[in-house]
């Protein structure tokens, strides 16, 4: 009785310079660079996540995300859920062959009810964590820089059909509903869904166009990081959207800003943790502002319109 | 595809004098006085725990443990796996109740190899996160004191039969060889399960007896957290073991302490994650040292021959 | 060769309604209440602080800054800085009789050129630390409550004549200019000025109007209790200004945020130090964004209209 | 009326094998190297401090401090303070020239009764802040690694005749007495002397031998800065003393290791302030425990015995 779908493995992300982009998600975010495969993409990760890889870059004309994979516990897991991916009904299942991401196996690919395409896959090179690895390891390796972000964590995502997503994640995926936000009708106009104890591996907000971004996310130690990567971020002039501060929704402690792709980035640190026998937390769509920044209670403009 | 197992929901101790070890537990800890049953047994809880307690104290002649129990997902899983304890043998397999500890469906007991007792529930009340609920919920309650820490998290078990109760935690209960010390003629004389995101649920450390208690441990927010745990433990007398440190095994940020009637208590910070296909994270022995104190890198006496 | 004057010994704030503010001061800041005079001021000061007050808040009809006092060494500082005063010319220099402030010897008042009112004592009542005393101390008291606010730190005042108000605090009472912001034509619009190893005791910004009110700053231990903060204002609805964020100016990590009548205040932590002989700290105003808000590296209009 | 005598200026220490020292000093801890004049010795400061060195390395045959130099605000406060040395009798007076340390004044030497030579000094070239400097100075410079510790601080001195050197430092040096350690005779043990608002620039503790160095402490931002100091002491196999911990003298949070020579040092942070009319703070001798230790609350033998 494991699990079946474990954690978010990863995103690819559309960007519009690559040198800029791995500028920033390597020198400014502390990503390890990992490989670049025969059609340029990039591909990197947190120094604590085991696998290969975790965010991959590809470069082209408009910013935004090209697709999000979870991995799952095993082939087998993969072939039953791929089924029930199919059973669901409108989601435009297809499989990629291993090796179209480098050092990743087959992956499940479907589009999601907001228009999202997601993936996937139980099979990943391992090369351990970065720097340290798993034998008598020391607390952190000494040669990270910028951010030290220490693992993607989730997507914010944006999109119309929030029901059928839901419906989707839940009775297929094994994800649990961990924070809604209720308008005064009781229509769910933000839900956030895990398969772990984070409070979130996934998160969608209502909207009317089909599959944008909000931010890709990445975590942080503490607090103290936060700060360091809001200085990080003035240093180096980089666009911020709103930081630091904490969230209403999951309590985490957060910094946004924007690659120069002007795709959102988020990290944060702490925050809520969940197991499948909690109750739903809601916030009423009355409190978004407090839900959202829990410090200003308000929300600025291009928090809620700045999308890829 | 749920997980079985979910989480360590209780543990009860065995305590000398009752007002001095709930006024240990309580005003201490900062843990929430949930209840007195007819017994004169206490209950409480950790802040952020949505069940009704985590832990029960007794009033006896000898401090220790009498048992840690560990949620399941349902009632149906709580059935299957009884008879999958039950042909795993040797185990001393019962049910308790329901009501028997207040607020608890019925639990299912066992004795492991080790001589420890488990119990497994799937229902127990749940009057949901203390002071701020699930409902447009604040950041943290202002009126808890102490250390506030915020729930049970595992415990640290002294015995004998190490192999055969790592058999029955990973082949029927589902949990993970997280990390292990390995002597050099590669037994695990130290093994750490989990069946969660954390780096441990419960854990083991080879003994010539069986059934002896190490240490019961809460989690904490944060290393500032653990430095204040630290100064209430000054500034109270409490005994303390040793700390504030950093574990190499799981990487935590710690303290240990003593409550009155001799119980060993840590409080922790921080830590490793863990996803079901990390690879198993190995210690040497030789490096005992290092891996239970990571900055010190030798062992107390005290910290290997003080059990209860 | 002592240094002559000491420290920001006080600062009387008028209020619009007693009872509102002293929540919000003695609650809400975690100020300790000590005494309320015959005249209805109600005296407070941060648990650090050894003298008997460092807030007096008045009933009024106008919120804003009566007077900000500074302790000198001793009666006989006290009247050669009265002679210096004097002598300086223009200040209406005039002596409040000791006791008219509650356990606080005489006071030598003056106004300076950007029309704030100063005061000058040597003496006062002095208790000693809240809580922990002189005596085999503990490091903290455990009955502070809100944001535990550990001292008075600071004024920032905004003014008109900030060049002979530098030559005042610099010439006559031994402060020395920490930090400024020049404008492109080289006139001084910001002053940080500093009788201690502190980044600043009093600042001026140069604005039209005199004798202005831009907050009242206390000192926290940690960006950890600025986090704090933040979250007492978002759970007792306190109108916030901005952050949590740092300076460029001083480097302080930062929160602002108003009293119920309109004062603005800041609590902070962290920051640079000073010694006299250190090189002053110039900012361009035309990066007065950065200097004033590092992390957003622009001003919000509030921050620059709203005085009392 | 300025204060005289600023802040501890520099320290000179004997080291065994220079190569291995600057690794220790420079990598490890994370000061700046600044120069290597043509004695050999190597000169290196905290990234905060804007003079050009505060340590000076010389190899020798024998660990321990050459002499501890403290500035002054200007040359003519050296000459009057010179003739304030010789009046008082017996301290041994001389006057090094300028340059014999590289960038460094005249220095004022005299021999304290405890047997620890001292030095005075009013110039020394002012490179000023690492990586930051002055004009629009970000927060923290990139590209300091290791313990990143930000300035030299004090230095803990063990010698015979506590009480002329405290007549010395208080009547001569204009320092105050902030904290001491009365044995139940009333016999002062243990003087923690300031010039600032340090708690501490100079402390001494009675002991049989003359001119025996405890530990030279250097500053650090936070408490997480003291767990990554003790974290990269395990990683790099540093030799250890005791630590992460808070002592009751002064509250500081601290760790304390030995260079490679045998030289103890301190990092640590946070702490409690002064004032010249504070009330001295007293501990009791039998609460030494707690004093130095104050979450052990007992001393280790090493820490009493280990000098150089």
């Amino acid at each position: 009785m494991k699990k079946g779908v474990m954690r978010p493995g990863h995103v690819q992300l559309r960007v519009l310079d690559m040198a800029e982009a791995v500028k920033h998600y390597r020198d400014l975010m502390g990503l390890i660079e990992m490989h670049t495969d025969e059609a340029g993409r990039v591909y990197l990760k947190g120094w604590t996540e085991v696998d290969k890889f975790s965010v991959v870059l590809r470069q082209a004309d408009e910013a935004g995300m090209d697709f999000m994979g979870f991995k799952v516990v095993d082939e087998a897991t993969l072939d039953s859920l791929r089924q029930e991916l199919e059973a669901f009904g409108g989601l435009d299942v297809s499989e990629i062959p291993a090796g179209e991401l480098a050092g990743c196996g087959r992956r499940i690919r479907f589009t999601a009810p907001t228009g999202h395409v997601f993936e996937l896959f139980a099979t990943k090179e391992q090369p351990g964590k970065y720097g340290v690895g798993h034998h008598n390891p020391e607390a952190w390796p000494r040669d990270v820089g910028g951010m030290r972000a220490t693992r993607f964590d989730h997507c914010l995502l944006y999109g119309d059909d929030l029901d059928n997503t839901h419906k989707l994640f839940t009775e297929v995926l094994g994800f649990d509903l961990a924070e809604q936000v209720l308008d005064p009708a009781g229509n769910r106009v933000a839900q956030f869904l895990t398969t772990s104890m984070k409070a979130h591996d996934v998160a969608f907000i209502k909207h009317g166009e089909k599959n944008k971004l909000h931010h890709a996310s990445f975590y942080l130690d503490t607090w103290y990081d936060v700060l360091r990567a809001a200085d990080l971020i003035a240093m180096t002039d980089t666009s911020i959207d709103i930081g630091p501060t904490r969230h209403g929704l999951t309590h985490g402690q957060t910094i946004y800003f924007f690659d120069p792709s002007g795709n959102r980035n988020e990290v944060f640190a702490g925050g809520d943790y969940f197991y499948s026998d909690h109750p739903v937390t809601t916030w009423d769509a009355e409190q978004l502002g407090k839900a959202i920044f829990y410090h200003d209670r308000v929300l600025n403009e291009r928090f809620l319109s700045v999308l890829t």
